[in-house]
């Protein structure tokens, strides 16, 4: 079994907050990420996938592959898109780091193991200081 | 002569786009930053002083006054803000990352000079791939 | 389940030395590191927390509050600190990274637990080269 | 149980191609990593071991003491070298960075052990944005 | 005056060697670069242009137009290939770092030219430690 | 003319105060850094030189060279040393990274140019946050 990552990114904007709540308590909960306004993100993307490696080629998968599918089914959608309204995989979830990384999950679980490969983790930074790691359930 | 450098960060959400251009005009010139649900950034800023090393401190200025300066004055209107509907200094003007830093310069410019250094360059990145930097005119 | 990780550094001073070792026992085992006049490092310190995400905010933990905690019990303790002579929690223990680590973990390890989240790992780098990770016992 | 790392560096040649594919095949399986003149790279190897941390010294592991192991065994034959035709452990093995992380692994985990601590992990970078990461059998 | 930066990158082998010296001279003089097997890098390339901001659009120079100017006319020659036998304009140049940075700027300085800037420099990191810069004659 | 950058590090120990001012005073003017048990970064070294490439090597300075000179006049002498105490070209001067970064001038200035370059600026971080550049008088 070996571990191959891929980094991606991609530059979106999004807000958090509740319909349901008031501005005051979006503001308390969620502070300075509930602007109205929007703010946005640099978020750098790590998909890592394990497999045995294929003795004819040494690869686990063929990393232009990996990267054609993380493009086409998750960056390319949210690449300069404002994540809580453009979003498809992201309508009706809160848009918080967490929920990202568990609806790319999502995205490339299928596909990498059509591809003969397992999805082992999605990591997703938000910033240079904060991030998530999610490896299914 | 010495220079020292205050690295500081903020997130926000921009678009690029004229109001006079159409909506096809906006994206051949703008391409996906001209998305009108807004995109957005981790920016990251460096300010640069220049001046004489004072002998009493050895310090050509407190950095923890001319990181107080940037926050004060840039980066507390910027962070978590949609550049073109709320930073009052970028009104009128298009949010390109030039703009910005020039517009970051004439804020900063006149504070660094009082607290006896002098401002010599603003560079800011809009991703870890662009950048731009500002000497003054 | 999913891990969420907070970025934090701190600047410190530390020398590796056993008092009843003669000095060139401690050079031996510790190299320039036992330095009697001390030495020092930027730590870069993440706390990997995990557990379930709160369907109500999309928060696995608030991390304004899980950064709180982090510069509370650790951050403020070691910053600009003597490792060896002024940490409480390091007080008898020789100050390598690896004690470190193991000492930020039971720092952590209850505060974390009462907001609701558990302690993952503790990773620290003592310079770009070497860095040290702890999961608990 | 804690687990340290130690970042080293080599430069290397190397082409990815089958001798028994014909030039076209070999394109198409390798793009442009099958260029006959051969390319290369900057390779970032993080080794990590794990144990128990020594009372005695609060060392796992002595870093100058893997640092040489790793430079000895595997950085002095990598470095400045061509994969394919200079280094004895790539001997009729494809060099793909999964053949290379297996290749370093088979080098250090003996010798590790040896030194008292057990291999944890190779993980090896490629690019900036490709890595494999490899945990043995 | 505002000054814009580009990143690209590209994987080459490489050589440093003259065919009138002897192995030893080589050696000596160019040390490890000198290996008759070729060795290669991740190079890191930083081109910056200069010039005034169009008010129309508030961009120096479109950075998409600058970076399909960088590719085409240096990356997609170097990437990937054997910089002293594959790429025109580095023909009888010995392939140094140095020289290469200056063949880049000759590339690009009539092209950025026609395009409404001009061109201030060209960064080249061979590795993480080792980088020149050069800003034409 | 062409520049040429080399990458050095050291960890080392410091406190910024003035003798004759009051632990008050200190604590006022310089902060945590006037802790009297010390603190200590890990600076990161960069030393730029100019000159002409030589049409002989390909090469502005041998950077082995280059490398060796910044080991043995700078960062052997400041390297896990604490250099409020230990460091000779500190005697008598405030710790402070401008005072260093002048200081490091002033031991390579004249060994660069009997080596054929001429020292640019020597740039110096003290956190990834903060650095100073100097460019002589």
């Amino acid at each position: 079994m070996i571990y191959i990552t891929r980094k991606e990114h991609f530059n979106a904007a999004h807000r958090l907050f509740r319909p349901d709540y008031s501005d005051e308590k979006n503001l308390e909960v969620f502070g300075k990420c509930s602007n109205p306004n929007w703010h946005g993100h640099n978020y750098e993307l790590f998909v890592t996938v394990k497999g045995e490696v294929d003795p004819e080629t040494g690869f686990l998968i063929n990393l232009k592959e990996l990267s054609r599918m993380i493009n086409e089914l998750v960056v390319n959608k949210l690449d300069h898109k404002n994540i809580n309204v453009e979003v498809d995989f992201m309508k009706d979830r809160l848009a918080s780091a967490e929920n990202i990384a568990i609806a790319i999950w999502e995205q490339l679980e299928g596909p990498v193991s059509v591809a003969g490969a397992a999805l082992h983790s999605v990591k997703l930074f938000e910033t240079e200081r904060n991030f998530v790691e999610y490896f299914g359930t």
